[in-house]
């Protein structure tokens, strides 16, 4: 992910300190580490978003730029998404996340993803400032995200389809772990075929053809790996040793 | 979305109430209310929960179901996703969200989200009743996705693309053809752990556990119907007779 391009976080009047180090908690999850804040009510730096904040995500507390207002905090940003629960009166286009954050990606310029205060929101005067509106699409009977879940939602959605692509499901396996061959699986279906018989399994008379035939299928059409096939035929020797 | 198919979110000996809580709050958000609780470390009901989760959280967490096991957990679920972040030696297909949560919304069956206890995570005796690990791609640099986090992004990925399934081009099938469920795969292993104990497979006691722990982890891992489940049972069975 080139960092020169991530979307910058932009938090307009804050009020706590921990929320605003749980944001940058947040964000750092999917390696966003640009963060503005406008005018935060309990002014910078601020202790409380440092204690919440920790470790790495204390840098980008230290690396966040101040501003007094949203208009000045726009400074090289190209695009602009306001985040918001509520409708507006205004006329704006509205994205999901998912949208969003693809166009962000796939923006050549800077994009920017406003948040407003955790009990108020952003007011109509700094939405005007942005492109458009993202909201979240929630359960409308109890919509309670808070400000360090709703930049995690944004940053998670920004590095769905870029951060380490879906590990695939069998990377260098041990041996015991690669299929086992078709003879392997053959000879599996004889030892239980043979044991099963001695036991009386296979009963009554009229049934047991298709009881073997079952079976015998049954050992290929389950995904047994060579280990597994070695398991199998160790717990079938465990029980008919007496 | 169809109330009764949305996947049950199972927390695994969560530690502190107010995790509980601020879980219930984050799965309502995408419509989520089924919430079980597997042996939760300072009982049930627990105030902190309930302080936390307020409002119409609270029914979520009033209407949880309370186990002692994981396995009893599973009752009436198909298939079952286990989250964690650190990579394991058990054989298990890894998804992301995205995948995990595309695949649950097209099961005909019911899908459950299995979260572990917060400082230390899954064990592997809870993931391998799983019968997939789903892993948030997330900065290396900086994994911190607190209890409620990551049951709120699963929850908003659930959501993501709330399209009617496709209904599923799929003949009617017998019920001894289709997939056995959780309940039924643990029973499967709990058979051949107590008869395979009493014929002294699991030897030597050094290894007795990692033995365990792959044959219960290689039952979740195959794809055995109803029909193989019985099979498996009544050979057991069969050989254990005399």
């Amino acid at each position: 992910m080139q960092i020169e391009r991530q979307p910058v976080i932009i938090l307009v009047r804050p009020q706590m300190g921990e929320n605003i180090g749980a944001a940058a908690r947040a964000m750092l999850n999917f390696g966003l580490t640009e963060m503005r804040i406008v005018d935060p009510r309990d002014g910078w730096p601020n202790p409380k978003a440092v204690a919440m904040a920790s470790g790495a995500a204390g840098r980008v507390l230290d690396t966040a730029r101040i501003y007094p207002t949203l208009a000045e905090a726009m400074e090289g940003i190209d695009y602009a998404y306001a985040t918001t629960a509520r409708g507006r009166e205004l006329t704006k286009p509205v994205f999901t996340p998912a949208t969003a954050m693809a166009q962000a990606r796939a923006h050549q310029g800077r994009s920017a993803i406003i948040f407003g205060p955790e009990r108020t929101g952003l007011e109509n005067d700094d939405i005007a400032r942005a492109n458009a509106i993202v909201t979240v699409p929630v359960n409308p009977d109890f919509p309670s995200l808070n400000l360090a879940q709703a930049v995690l939602l944004m940053g998670y959605e920004y590095g769905r389809d870029i951060l380490p692509p879906e590990p695939a499901p069998h990377l260098r396996r041990s041996e015991a772990e690669s299929p086992a061959d078709r003879i392997e699986i053959e000879r599996l279906g004889d030892h239980y075929d043979e044991q099963l018989t001695q036991a009386g399994f296979f009963f009554p008379e009229t049934k047991a053809a298709s009881m073997r035939l079952n079976m015998r299928n049954m050992w290929s059409r389950l995904t047994l790996t060579k280990g597994d096939v070695r398991i199998l035929h160790g717990v079938l020797r465990q029980l008919t040793r007496r």
